[in-house]
């Protein structure tokens, strides 16, 4: 049973603090859209399906509060409190599309008694919740069949049950496999600067059983040379119509590197990990972050005093270095363009 | 004025301890061969070039302190402290390169007294030094030619100052460049597990004023993709007779980004750091370090406790993705095999 890093009851979203796995495993409470807002931005949850799951919950918190004697009002006034949650993180789609899919429902429940309405919204983030495990068991079912019966995975970053609502994008297709039967390793890339694999991909692995063993970002390619990696999957922040794929930073690396020794590149994310209004990857803004992440570790000190420092925290990596996408509604290959825009145009409910 | 990483004075070796740097400035007194040999295992002291000064100097202390009554005995003696210096570190050819000079020397000079070898010993030893500096501004001069009047170059590791006896390889080159009066930005990959760009290349460069931006191993990719780096130079702690150079982990990813990006890559290396009895790479011994290395920063622990690590120190790049090797002799690009035995034959003294 792989981890639910967002669980919501009794009007309070309790998030398992990744900063500080997997020293410490603590849980905090937000009960309000500001809150939820400050826990994105700062990373207390990340990941591109679980920011878009933390902020549908947010903008039911947001609803909630809102006291306005009409729709209209209430409205202007929800769109206001999405703005504050959509200015967290510039990258992960699943924001903004869980933010427009939230106020999209209050403009179609606009008759609604506001009590009602706000109920509604609740609803309709619980099933933002709900919906992204099953997405993903889905994907782990068509995503397993592409991996050998017995084989080496590696991955980059956290695209897990950490990242989502549970199960995971790329570790619910490891999750899957194995649960298929397979013999499958893990080689988890520890992810810097923020460490997702080293701390969280490992983690939740080593939880669930499953054989992983942690390196440096700069060993994938020692191993790959060495024939050691027959496959390598990982999660998507955005993936633009042509099908390139804006992932954590490093990724692109890997794919180049996958390239070079012949192995399959996989990327596993949800539909609303794809944004058909960009045409292609250089449209998708990339998020700088703090100096700090990179110069410090913990309270030490890595770098001297006043050094430059250029922390980027996404990278792009084209479509012609991915061997597949994996979604929820089967897989997409080569022509990119078509079949994203298909496997979206498919209206799907679990 | 770099710095020199290696001082002797009366007696005693001082090093900076560079697993400190930046933080603090420690130098550290060893006057016995076992502490020498501890300063090299444990990393007090790193880089080719520095192991080897290192050694020499760990050679001539043990000759000092060897009390034996003929030659033949000193000998026998001389062979077993050498061996205990020459099994910490496995990759780097110098440390082994430095020991066999100075036992050769030894035999060379057999017939002196033994007070008067000893003396040779350590006079060779100093030479040792003093010629390494000098070798490296041969190679900076042969090197730097090969740079743009403007440009950004990416290195990996520390290749400089605190690496050799004092100037450089690879920064050498660039500081070869910037005495020539090209405008050159350097960009300091930050080579985990050892932090040794962030630590140390971005220390010894902020020192001499050279502009230096420090990225995570994991975003030199992202970098190329963007035409943010005009070439790529990096140090040696091994190259085989047909050019496939061992260098530090990551090494190998970085090449093989370079070539995807058309961006040369070069390696700046002493003729001591090539091995002809080696006719290609897979022959390397490739060093594991302790697991720690990668899961711990400091005092503070990164990854989940019984986690399987895999922690390999170095790679090797095959000579195809090495655009030229630069040496204080001169500067081989293409048929390694012959050039570099060439190189390697030219009797040459500063």
């Amino acid at each position: 049973m792989s981890i639910k890093p967002i669980v919501y009851e009794n009007g309070v979203c309790r998030m398992i603090d990744q900063r500080l796995l997997p020293s410490q495993e603590v849980w905090i409470d937000y009960d309000d859209y500001q809150g939820v807002a400050e826990a994105i931005r700062s990373m207390v949850v990340r990941g591109a399906p679980a920011i878009g799951v933390a902020a549908a919950f947010g903008a039911a918190f947001a609803a909630r509060d809102i006291d306005a004697a009409d729709f209209e009002t209430f409205e202007c006034r929800f769109a206001d409190c999405c703005a504050v949650l959509g200015a967290t993180r510039p990258t992960a789609v699943n924001l903004f599309w869980a933010l427009e899919r939230m106020q999209r429902v209050a403009r179609e429940n606009r008759t609604l008694p506001l009590v009602a309405l706000k109920q509604r919204l609740l609803d309709e983030a619980l099933d933002i919740a709900a919906e992204d495990e099953r997405i993903n068991r889905a994907m782990g079912q068509h995503g397993q069949v592409l991996f050998p019966e017995r084989g080496t995975i590696l991955t980059h970053c956290n695209a897990g049950a950490l990242a989502t609502g549970g199960y995971g994008t790329a570790l619910g297709v490891i999750r899957a496999a194995v649960e298929a039967g397979k013999k499958i390793d893990v080689i988890a890339d520890e992810t810097r600067p923020f460490w997702q694999g080293a701390r969280l991909t490992a983690w939740e692995l080593a939880q669930d059983g499953i054989p992983v063993t942690l390196i440096c970002d700069n060993m994938a390619g020692y191993l790959m040379q060495q024939g050691k990696i027959n496959a390598v999957i990982v999660g998507a922040d955005r993936i633009s119509a042509n099908g390139d794929v804006a992932n954590k930073i490093g990724t692109y690396s890997v794919a180049v590197l996958a390239r070079e020794h012949g192995i399959p590149f996989y990327v596993a994310a949800p539909l609303s990990t794809i944004d058909l209004t960009l045409t292609d990857g250089s449209q998708i803004p990339i998020e700088e972050r703090d100096r700090r992440e990179v110069t410090h570790c913990g309270g030490l000190q890595l770098a001297p005093e006043g050094i430059q420092v250029y922390n980027p925290a996404f990278d792009v990596t084209p479509a012609r270095l991915v061997t597949a996408i994996i979604t929820e509604r089967g897989v997409a290959s080569g022509d990119y363009v078509q079949q994203l825009a298909r496997l979206k145009a498919v209206s799907f409910s679990f």
